[in-house]
């Protein structure tokens, strides 16, 4: 099940998405939207808790997408594809990188990124977004399933400069608008072996599958949850594939991932 | 104007604290508590915005203090006490080290402190917190006074050993109760020239004064929201001095700042 957050009319309300995405590599639609033919059954309740569908239905294209979830925080990791660690000059780590985004970062399917005026040197990383459905710690391994509501496309927007010249990422990974989530929750999916591709301007930048993740999503919430409690809502980032690159103002970037959707977004100046 | 938020009944307020706090030095009462003398007078609205003083009057040691604000997000300073920095064989930076502390490390006054199972050298780092009062981003040097609600105590707590093996410190700093605050903020202050110590077992474990940070306040908001939104609430950790050290089961750790308080947190085993 598809499940998507938006506003009509000054309303913000969830909804299951209802009829065929648009097959991966056609060219999405405007920003906000995500093309024709799908239909939106208004939620009665909340996803994260009991919920049923009210029968009312509004097109997909009457609406704004909004982030799918709002996350009270996003723990993201670094260098889990080995052949992006390499293209940055790094080795795999020993230990997951883990790092925050703070909920002022997230913005959702074609609202702007705002390249900041502190950087000159702005990336695209497409991610799989792993989206946490109960609140959770020390999660035993065999258990992680348990705590996930489903998934959605993430683009980990990175200020490169400024990661290789300050020690910590909080600036070049934490700045407003550097965490696009979307275009909805899919619950039902099995991630372990899912095509990744991030588009900019339509020409292909990054080509990865989740089956070459460094360690696969189950080692990622137990490293998370031995230290720190996920809350409904929260988002973990499982690393990008290799091909990363610059973003500049007027570009559009997407990122598809194979049974969920594209979620695309446009680089403005920061106003 | 000293203004904490507590529990009574079940019910959570926030309180004009009155009366004379404890001298800086004297000991600290049970937690939860913070001596006697002091009463709380129960505020109608709230801290943010319009509010007035009901004159409904409670001491404030049949109440449990909480943390005095619920940030969305803390960013916190490292490396911003030269002898801090060097007791740890670190230089002083060119640009301020940036981090991020998580919601869910948040922990009030009297609160316990659980020691991480992940974790064999927790440190406690007592720090100066500022508590951001208005939705903020890129402030001009000049209008920082403006954004700022008060000023409280913190612990940033550290897990030394991870923080030392792992390149970022989501972990190191972000687990659980890794964020002691209160006891609470205190809205008629100068922040330059504060006595800050920190015991542990009333035994001085480091002792400093804010006018030695490297980098004054104003300039650390304006490099933090050059890059990010503040929301009303949000908590920015300025720096400790030097004398961390290791914390242990059983500990009482107390962070005491002139014109402040004393907020007092005890180690216990993780359950």
């Amino acid at each position: 099940m598809r499940i998507a957050r938006f506003s009509i009319d000054g309303n913000v309300a969830f909804g299951v998405v209802e009829g065929t995405a648009l097959p991966s590599g056609e060219t999405p639609g405007p920003p906000g939207s995500t093309g024709g033919g799908l239909v939106l059954d208004i939620i009665k309740g909340h996803p994260f808790a009991e919920f049923e569908r009210s029968g009312q239905k509004i097109p997909l294209d009457k609406v704004r997408l909004l982030p799918p979830v709002l996350p009270n925080k996003v723990v993201a990791i670094g260098r889990n594809y080995a052949e992006h660690a390499a293209e940055l000059g790094n080795s795999v780590p020993d230990i997951p990188v883990t790092f925050f985004k703070p909920s002022t970062s997230v913005v959702g399917p074609g609202d702007p990124i705002a390249y900041p005026a502190f950087s000159d040197e702005v990336h695209h990383e497409a991610e799989l977004a792993v989206v946490i459905g109960r609140m959770c710690r020390e999660v035993p391994r065999e258990r992680v399933g348990e705590v996930i509501l489903g998934y959605t496309c993430a683009n980990d927007v990175t200020a490169r400069d400024v990661q290789q010249r300050e020690n910590q990422w909080a600036r070049a990974k934490g700045f407003d608008t550097s965490c696009p989530l979307g275009p909805w929750v899919e619950t039902e999916l099995d991630p372990g072996d899912l095509g990744i591709m991030c588009t900019v301007n339509g020409e292909q930048r990054q080509l990865g599958r989740t089956s070459d993740m460094v360690r696969p999503i189950e080692d990622l919430i137990v490293h998370i949850t031995e230290a720190m409690t996920l809350l409904p809502g929260d988002v973990v980032l499982t690393g990008t594939p290799a091909g990363v690159g610059p973003l500049n103002v007027g570009d559009e970037v997407a990122v598809t991932i194979e049974g969920i959707g594209t979620l695309t977004n446009k680089v403005i100046k920061r106003g």
